[in-house]
């Protein structure tokens, strides 16, 4: 469906990286990346300069009640539901410059370079900057389009609370970032999302463009270990309920199953909380978050199951009780396959050496996957760092995807 | 050395018990006992109580530059040291009512009994109460009687930081207790303290007094493991770096030791940090908190071996580094042997029965017995229950120990 000068059509790199650049400089973290959380003065400040990016591009932004931004690249049927290009701007605590940021403002350069050719599209363009796709301020991850989604509702998302106890929505109006637009709820046509690899397997394989088939099975644990306080000095061993030994086994129990899945499984204890976490008391409560992943839905399901008999062997060993405070799983669906060749078409008609993978991080895409035929597309990122102030791209490693997501996007918006 | 009338000289129960109650009112827990951490609001309360306390009782108050509080009962020969009967007012965070308590309002009760039955002493007696013996807040516990004895410096003492990062030196000043005297740096003649046994062994012999002829010996330290951060999903299991395993294994390591050297022995990781604890990421790093007490010095060193061996294996198990950033020991050397000998003597001569005991925890009384000949007392708590808002004391638990507290104190005061 491209027109015949389409098939030239390259993104300006320069441009482009020039713009991440200038976004690198918000929020600067203390070793070369970003602290850019999500709602903070940082976060109001990229999502400023982002507006006035696309506005100066001649695209109107709008906002819904999630702080997610919208800008429309109009089509030349404006009433049907548009393509959308989309990712965050919001970063970890010890965050890289690219993370997500790339798939934005490569919907922004994707704009540009249509503009400078004056093509049209059949559909409208909107690309988007989901709120909070990290979650590293407020948990869970991804939680404005989950919303936006339907898997949860508006008031859940402006409940989430940071480690002060100051709400989303809270924070939303105080940086002006509060939109009057419903969550969600409207048709999408087809939703594209560029991301870093965040892994190490295109770098190494030397490979520029990941067509993401789908991702890895996930699940999660909240489990709180419930124990009983008392002094450390004269508690004698056997009359103990130490919760913080329950938690430290199901830590290590939990990394041993990673181990027996690994190359292709991995299993962390990523966060614990003790209480009264003081010298000289036994703890009587500790909670531990669980994220385990395996490509294979069935295998992730098996290493749940052995968690849950870990769980039961901690309690006998360490004379305490558990609790499963909340649980999730996502991925293992794999996208939609119309979209994903459009990818796969565009990367090898350009010539860009491509692979198929999965995922093995979360995504928004994930939850528009829900809603709307989705695919993502991976860039390689340095070694494989990421969530880390190091990580790093080359620029030869993000114009080829860039390019493929404009020419995938062009496909679908123009199609009849 | 006691005066004839000395010998049916008692303490006035009722009257104690209400004063301890009093304090019971003044920073309130949730579940019965006290959250009155060091120079908060309530600590301040409890202070002022305290000095109206003793000034009623004719005892001019005076405060050093720590906060610790001395209240003095004039001597017939002032020029001599004072004995001093000490604890501590402030509590856990869920603390009880009596642990340290009971010891200072013992002072103020025998004290008053003096003051009532016109008993006069041959040396000043003064009591004390200890600033943030507790360490709940301001870490470690027992800092301002540490600088007493010379064991740390003032500044440091001034440093510490609670978890916002506020000096103690700050809050002493808005609480209004930063004095002007020096801290230490005088001659004391002998110091006693009474406190809750804090273990079941009086409660469960169903002997109501402690003679305490010195302590366990105790080990801590304060350990890091550095590892990398890395993102849950993508970073293969052999690729990580991962400071919690290094942190569980530690705990889990530590727990064993205690177990192997039970049931004299014990061994906790009382606190866990981690960093950066979020969902989704692989921890860069931990901080542990291990503490190490048994009766045998000789047996508590054999037991910080095993621990730095521990930690040599984890580095390799968990692929992490360690390193220790605080340690401590403290006790295993024995009491005063002719102060202890006058609270035995007093003991016996009262009719009350009693047994020698070692502590388990720490006590202010260690940092003095550098200082000054020393003795403590211990009165039965119910189930050995302490550090926990169900901590609890009968009257009858109390009373004995704090005769034959004032009969020692006595006994030592008119010494010639």
């Amino acid at each position: 469906m491209s027109s015949p000068g389409e098939n030239t059509l390259r993104i300006d790199g320069p441009r482009l990286w020039s713009t991440i650049m200038r976004s690198a400089e918000v929020g600067p973290g203390v070793a070369g990346g970003l602290r850019r959380l999500a709602l903070s003065d940082s976060d109001k400040e990229i999502r400023d300069i982002f507006r006035d990016w696309c506005e100066a591009a001649g695209l109107p932004v709008t906002v819904d009640r999630l702080g997610n931004m919208f800008a429309r690249r109009e089509g030349q049927e404006p009433g049907l539901p548009p393509v959308m290009i989309g990712s965050h701007l919001d970063t970890q605590i010890a965050g890289g410059r690219f993370d997500g940021i790339v798939g934005v403002l490569a919907g922004l350069e994707i704009a540009r370079t249509l503009n400078d050719r004056g093509v049209q599209t059949r559909r409208p363009i909107e690309i988007v900057n989901w709120s909070n796709e990290e979650g590293a301020r407020f948990a869970p991850p991804m939680s404005a389009s989950s919303v936006f989604a339907g898997v949860n509702n508006l008031a859940w998302g402006l409940g989430r609370t940071d480690a002060e106890g100051v709400t989303f929505g809270a924070e939303l109006n105080r940086i002006g970032y509060a939109g009057p637009l419903p969550v969600g709820g409207r048709d999408i046509d087809a939703y594209f999302e560029l991301h870093i690899e965040q892994g190490p397997i295109l770098d190494q394989a030397k490979i520029p463009v990941g067509v993401v088939t789908g991702s890895y099975a996930v699940r999660g644990f909240v489990t709180d270990v419930i124990g009983e306080t008392s002094h450390a000095g004269p508690t004698p061993m056997a009359a103990r309920k130490n919760a913080l030994v329950g938690a430290a086994m199901i830590a290590v129990g939990v990394n041993d199953i990673g181990w027996k899945y690994s190359p292709d499984g991995k299993s962390t204890v990523t966060r614990i909380e003790n209480w009264p976490n003081l010298v000289g008391i036994v703890p009587s409560r500790a909670q531990v978050t669980v994220d385990m992943r395996h490509p294979d839905l069935e295998t992730v399901k098996q290493m749940g199951a052995e968690f849950m008999a870990l769980l039961e062997d901690v309690r006998k060993r360490a004379n305490v009780e558990t609790a499963i405070a909340e649980d999730w799983s996502y991925g293992a669906e794999g996208f939609d396959e119309s979209c994903v060749a459009l990818v796969r078409d565009a990367a090898n008609a350009l010539g860009h050496e491509n692979m198929d993978i999965l995922s093995q991080a979360g995504h928004d895409a994930f939850n528009m996957a829900r809603v709307t035929p989705t695919a993502m597309i991976f860039c390689p990122c340095t070694d494989g760092i990421t969530h880390n102030e190091a990580e790093n791209c080359l620029a030869e490693d993000v114009f080829p995807s860039v390019d493929v997501l404009m020419h995938a996007v062009l496909n679908r918006a123009n199609r009849l």
